[in-house]
């Protein structure tokens, strides 16, 4: 049965990857943040961008594609402004070292901004864009992504699902992190769908010959519907305007695709741009939490119990599951045991 | 015939424009800005932020919520972060010296940040982002609006459709600007269906029963619908945060709608965010370029003659009207013909 659930102990986990990373040459440092990134991504219940992806990566470093000791090169262009060459590194390691150098520009002049070339897949925007909300900061992460998007008009894919993704401290220990794809749902979610044989919504995608399709195979090989027409796909070509083309990675559907294209590294860009809460207001935490009290007040549509911000129902899911054992198909676990080996 | 289109000449029509303000107390030089403004508006095809707001800012300032003279105070934070408190100006003059103030900043520093208080509506985002664009800066532009939309959840409107505005050089004459409200539909389309007595589409906005509705008059008592349900929703949740809440503008529902509430000033929020476009790659105009073509260079669905960047089609319109007479309704003739009186 390929798709048995079976649970395992976090901490065990844990290790695993960090041993699977370092016999794939990395070092104990990277390990251990790109370990860090999957099993966050597995606890906020977003297992497309966690485990499932593990085995990928580490093909990626076979094929030679994803550089596991890389020698990242920061460039500071200002107090406020700095460069990163990743040097094919795996995207968490690159995001990871992003941030921090974002949130201490952000911290010694207000704003702190980071472009990143030459990365690879970082998982969760939402995951970066936390450290900086912990920080008391307010923040701006944009990736692009392999075409998975048609552009308004277009009937073949160029766009990733290039996420907007907004942080803000509350008043509260959980986080405002709005972290959305412009596609109508997540590429992940239709490749979940396609390992599980299951049927994707209808409207959210087109086969490869532009037609509507409910079959999760034919939308991967077709194109997925950017959210709401030529709104979202201006949304999205200006995630890969500032993520791609602002900062010297790879844009305009020149992003390979991770799991099917070796024929080189990604070259995927990053940008974090992060602004201290209280640059024009004293009272930033009393603002935000009255902001959030007027929203939960209003009055409900039947059969909704609360109004939540974005970030909300993902830290709940975080919380429920922190203490966990985490669950994983037979065939992740096949994963792990052939690349442990 | 209350609808019947008259056609004038549009220099004319500035001078009346500049009188009319001038007759309400602005300064020739915050006249000329505000009737540069609303013929802008009115040359790229959108009326619903032009003329057809005359007399509702007249009508503020007679009732002393807008103030005709206002002292601007322009703050500086550092070398890229300012700070405006608007004195309660129209939304025009404030904007007009935010977005100067903001490309200052970005040439000095390579980034410039405005946030702007007690400020009013100041007519299309896409206005503003163009004179940073003209520079060779990339922008965005954020500012909220009177509830219009509700959030994700609830059956009252909160959010305004609060635009997310980016604006980025290209290698040609015209500009890519996203200028793009979170609503479904501009709510300036809702009113001007409910003064033509035309139906809106289905879908676009519930009653404020919380059923949906075709009638233009009923949505602008009830409610419009985010796009995308709940990522529509966080976007505008985040655009009301970042101009609202950051800035020290109202917020949470709290902005005055400017046609039906007089109790007050609006104090509307706008957040400028400026870039030097070659901040990490010295060939910008030549990869935005590369980065056009091919998206422009896809197969196309049937029907579609040309695949187009934001901005592409106002641009054409503006070029389209900049020689002809404007054209305007005997309802605006009238407006104007009072408020010059």
């Amino acid at each position: 049965m390929a798709w048995q659930r079976l649970k395992v102990n976090q901490k065990v986990l844990k290790n695993k990857i960090i041993n699977i990373f370092k016999k794939h040459k990395l070092s104990s440092e990277h390990a251990l943040v790109c370990a860090n990134a999957i099993i966050n991504a597995e606890l906020v219940g977003a297992p497309t961008h966690g485990l499932s992806r593990l085995k990928m990566y580490c093909d990626r470093i076979n094929k030679k594609v994803i550089n596991p000791q890389p020698k990242l090169k920061i460039k500071k262009i200002s107090q406020s402004i700095s460069q990163i060459d990743a040097d094919n590194s795996i995207g968490f390691v690159a995001a990871d070292i992003g941030i921090k150098q974002a949130i201490k520009n952000a911290k010694k002049t207000g704003i702190g901004i980071v472009g990143i070339k030459n990365s690879g897949h970082y998982g969760l925007s939402g995951y970066y864009a936390e450290q900086a909300v912990k920080k008391n900061l307010l923040v701006f992460c944009f990736t692009n992504a392999p075409p998975a998007i048609a552009p308004h008009g277009a009937k073949k894919s160029l766009f990733g699902t290039n996420p907007i993704c907004f942080g803000t401290p509350t008043s509260s220990k959980v986080p405002f992190i709005l972290d959305t794809s412009v596609s109508v749902i997540n590429r992940g979610k239709i490749r979940v769908a396609e390992r599980t044989g299951k049927k994707i919504p209808e409207g959210v995608a087109l086969d490869k010959f532009g037609k509507p399709t409910t079959n999760a195979k034919k939308a991967l090989a077709g194109v997925q519907l950017p959210i709401s027409g030529f709104r979202g796909s201006g949304l999205a070509w200006m995630v890969d305007i500032l993520s791609g083309v602002f900062t010297g990675g790879n844009h305009g559907g020149k992003v390979k695709d991770p799991f099917d294209d070796f024929s080189g590294p990604q070259n995927i860009g990053h940008l974090f741009l992060v602004m201290k809460s209280n640059l024009f207001v004293s009272n930033y935490t009393k603002r935000i939490k009255e902001n959030i009290i007027r929203v939960k007040r209003l009055p409900k549509i039947k059969g909704i119990k609360e109004i939540l911000y974005p970030g909300q129902s993902k830290q709940r899911r975080y919380k429920n599951n922190l203490k966990k054992e985490i669950k994983i198909t037979s065939n992740i676990a096949d994963d792990l045991k052939k690349l442990d080996a």
